[in-house]
């Protein structure tokens, strides 16, 4: 088996299944249980807290475990919104955010804000001065996400925050940082986000937990109403094994400096051969992350290709998973011509893919190339 | 270690840890991947829902799964509330709700709802009649649990939601089946609700998963936006861990007839010897579910007497989990004297719990009397 869509979802690493089966089995306690049950099950989400405080360059206090990303993302930006009780409300986001942050804002302006969708350069990332360009002094809610999902376009996001705080100084800055986390150096205070999402199921920790950062003194309103658990912000008896996951994971992560080289030298290998394939055309944003390669094989539709490289053990997607087949909307909004957006492919790395992965992905590439266009011609 | 704690929590049961540790190292896939380990991780979701619905005398396609109990309860009421636009907006509830039901309510009445609040009676339960009595044919909500968590009063639900489809016949029906389901048969289908919560980690599957049965046809809006999954009704990749979790967990349910026997035998056990404690008040519903016991130890606060116990392995709680150490308003609402709400217990099985444990209980319940007696009188 050759996984290479990691940015789909990640293998659960062992360090978090080993102690994610210690809380379910033995430290299985309710957090808000008084008695020594509930004492080690909260000390164990406390220890999760600053694993991941740590990975994202914050203080624990500043980190709110809720479902995914998905809710995290939705927290930051309907939660943030609804706190934001004085008019105008006028929000700026970009044209290739994932659906969970993009829902959210088609979410506002129903509710009668105004949203702003700035788009890309041709190569997929969006740059600061398109962002701060869109913003104005009533701009209340800016989100811009730290890598793309589709492309690995790495937006500049001090250089966002410096440049919104000048122009939208009561803005609340987002960033989905779900395909950044646990492979990019994430710095939430030092960038000067208000608001920052994580995914662990990205990271290998298991689907179903993230987190928000939120810095200290910006305010969000709830949207799971209830018991109260972390701080009031997020109701519901905290998910421990998945908590713990995500601590586990966190705590996991290789330095990054590290990794970049390993992603560099398997992406290198990886396009030197597919660049030789004729029908190849890779994407490459300016600042893309190494660990996300984006490429369209003209003539032939991702799906074709991607069953015939799954049928062979190979696992890539097209586009992103959660379009689940539906045209991209981030190679569209990039301006790419339709050819190159019905027939692309997303080949993405994590912390154990080896070169023969991507010799392996190499080889039946362009063994699918052959093959299929043998059947096209027949 | 006696745990008698278990409508905070349960173990999780070794089916489910079995389950998820697989599809967290082998099917890790993301359900909406469209190569074949994605495929995989869809299937074992649609096993999981197969078997909750199966659990719940549901149809698979009526079954949501939610972050939990908590969001499950949420989205029932405010996602059921939100989807209810025509005037007027009045609800009936109970005075005896989990917080994660009466916060939503309280969030209804902030957004201009009329809520109406049932009282128990003084055992506890709150009956058909004083439900049909609140409602009228305005009555657009109507939340009523199904097992109290404090006390263990046990709801007639059918002939609840008979009575009040008859006065209020466009009000959606709403149950939080938190606490019975596992323990006591629910049949959806068969009882008539339109939508009924269920948690995980109160029937041995994670903290951090639940469901939402919702009647076919019953419309309730999301209050997680993203990606679509879950029928549009509850965005997110799915927590497939979780998900395979709560459905081996839900496979792994004794047959009732056969739990209500066990739950009874231990029931009679406790009460019998705590009855001859001149301390002892037992809190006793006319319909209560076994597995489910309170009583005060009048002269001792609550705490007190959980932390003699737990320092001695054995681990009740004092009111409910999620109060954290609050004053129940369950018992405040039944109107016991405060005495006995100030030195109440909870102490509830599950399917481990043994002779012993229970024994254990009583003994060291008579050794605190004596224990703590003397440092009063010391």
């Amino acid at each position: 088996m050759v996984y290479l869509d990691n940015s789909a979802t990640t293998v659960v690493c062992p360090e978090a299944i080993r102690r994610m089966v210690q809380v379910m089995s033995e430290d299985f306690g309710n957090p808000s249980s008084l008695h020594t049950k509930g004492i080690d099950a909260e000390r164990a989400v406390t220890q999760a807290r600053q694993d991941v405080a740590s990975l994202l360059g914050a203080k624990p206090q500043e980190i709110v475990f809720t479902s995914g990303g998905t809710e995290a993302n939705n927290l930051a930006i309907l939660g943030g919104a609804a706190a934001k009780n004085r008019q105008p409300h006028v929000a700026v986001t970009t044209a290739i955010e994932h659906p969970s942050v993009a829902a959210c804002f088609d979410e506002l302006e129903k509710q009668g804000w105004t949203v702003i969708r700035v788009l890309p350069e041709p190569d997929g990332t969006v740059s600061a001065e398109a962002v701060a360009r869109a913003c104005t002094a009533d701009t209340t809610l800016v989100s811009v996400m730290t890598v793309n999902n589709e492309t690995g376009a790495h937006m500049d996001i001090p250089a966002i925050v410096s440049r919104v705080r000048k122009v939208a100084p009561r803005a609340l800055i987002h960033t989905d940082a779900v395909q950044a986390a646990g492979k990019v150096w994430i710095k939430a205070e030092k960038w000067g986000v208000d608001l920052l999402s994580v995914s662990g199921h990205k990271l290998h920790a298991p689907k179903g937990i993230g987190a928000l950062y939120i810095r200290k003194g910006v305010r969000v309103l709830p949207r799971v109403l209830g018991g109260g658990q972390e701080s009031g912000l997020r109701s519901g008896t905290e998910p421990v094994p998945a908590i713990v996951g995500l601590g586990a994971a966190a705590a996991a992560v290789e330095p990054f400096a590290k990794q970049q080289a390993a992603y560099a030298h398997l992406r290198a290998l990886l396009t030197e051969q597919v660049r030789r394939i004729p029908e190849v055309r890779l994407h490459e944003p300016q600042n893309g992350v190494p660990y996300i390669v984006n490429l369209s094989v003209l003539g032939f539709r991702s799906e074709t290709v991607l069953h015939f490289l799954a049928a062979r053990g190979i696992f890539v997607s097209s586009g992103s998973a959660c379009s689940k087949g539906k045209q991209s909307g981030v190679l569209t909004a990039m301006g790419l011509p339709e050819a190159e957006v019905d027939s692309s492919l997303r080949i993405s790395f994590c912390r154990y893919t080896t070169e023969a992965d991507v010799q392996a992905f190499c080889d039946a590439l362009r063994e699918a190339m052959q093959t299929l266009q043998r059947r096209q011609n027949a």
